[in-house]
């Protein structure tokens, strides 16, 4: 059996996640599907970590075993004739047998992204979160730098406790503003259920001028849910890349 | 009575463009019904211009008379409360009684936009028109020079003649590519039915090598229809301002 390594993207306003659902649209069940029309015998889609309804892949990995001998170079291609227009293979590899897309994932960049301008952008609206306040970005810039590091994240992690252990550490944090966009860039060796969204649903509070700066230290080493800001909604949310040492 | 002009954005993605027509759901009667649920006499809007099924305008122009008494810097967030989110008001002013927002239109800028990158772009793909080839945008650049000025467009209009007179002024026409998308910018001061379309249609057959550079100027002289390109997909099309002179 070939291991087949896919890099996908897709609009996930019209999925209900990535995971298999019985009833409801999923990119898992998506992609299964049109791998299976290519022939072959039934492959089982391993991403590098769920995304949530809503939420967008710019960069998704998934690997598969199959049996399917379609050279590499055409695969993509192959695919994507039987994927419907919201998801799109970019790129396809033949990888090494022991490679798994979820374990041996090292890091992974999400991107949220707000629009603050007066009335919201047609074009945008089911890529992004609108907030009809103009938010001070100094200000939640200087604020996240605190969450940068190793540090336990249960504020910013919803249900808690999903996991052993919730002590995360963020590499790379960056927020920006391109005229009424503002992108929120996360990068981390690993993310807690709504980890982002709760992160930039607390810098927004911070944007408004709802809290000081210095209310998002105090946030994180309170690890109590209840203190952080709302889960951001997951229309402006983004999985860019997931990084793998190879 | 007031007279009320308004610019207005929408993703023409889920219309049947801006007329109303019994039974579809156009931007017309959407945005009639709006203002009809503020209260006051039942408005006609009466835009630039009809924009088709799924063209999208960045900034559509219309006025319509109206009693209401609202006053003007409230005007366009009350309606946008009652607007579904594929349509927004972007700014609302009192005009002279005189002014009519089809006739007196000067001039109309609209933009083409093509995605030419290896797959689609699942997040543009209801907004611009793909091609998997790779574009020439230079030879595109110097075949559409042939198109500006004052000439008979007979050969860019669908079901010609629609019109008195095919013949119209374009003041400016540009093809730029940033990345992996192109925009092709028009400014007359007419359109003909589907003339836009037509000539980025027939751009792009330019672009993919199909045509020389000089058959566009050649397809004018023609005032022939049959001898354009095709009449590029809607979706990439964008009506993006209206200028009056004021």
């Amino acid at each position: 059996m070939r291991n087949i390594c896919l890099t996908l993207s897709y609009d996930g306003s019209d999925f209900s996640g990535w995971q298999t659902q019985p009833g409801f649209r999923t990119v898992q069940e998506t992609l299964e599907t049109a791998v299976a029309r290519l022939g072959g015998s039934a492959i089982r889609a391993n991403a590098s970590g769920r995304t949530d309804a809503g939420v967008h892949a710019v960069g998704q990995v998934v690997n598969f075993y199959t049996d399917l001998t379609i050279p590499i170079d055409k695969l993509a291609k192959a695919i994507n004739a039987y994927l419907p227009p919201d998801v799109v293979v970019r790129s396809a590899e033949d990888v090494p047998q022991s490679f798994d897309a979820n374990r041996d994932a090292k890091c992974k960049l999400y991107r949220y992204v707000i629009h603050d301008g007066a009335v919201p952008d047609v074009f945008m609206r089911r890529h992004c979160c609108h907030t009809r306040r103009r938010l001070d970005v100094t200000a939640m810039a200087r604020a996240s730098a605190s969450l940068l590091g190793r540090h336990d994240f249960h504020s910013f992690e919803t249900e808690w406790p999903n996991r052993m252990s919730s002590v995360r550490t963020i590499m790379h944090l960056e927020v920006r503003r391109m005229d009424d966009l503002i992108w929120l860039d996360v990068e981390a060796d690993g993310f807690l259920y709504n980890m982002v969204r709760a992160i930039a649903g607390t810098l927004m509070n911070v944007g408004r001028g709802y809290w000081p700066e210095s209310e998002v230290a105090s946030i994180l080493r309170a690890e109590d849910r209840r203190r952080a800001g709302p889960t951001a909604p997951a229309q402006g949310l983004f999985l860019m890349r997931v990084t793998y040492e190879r």
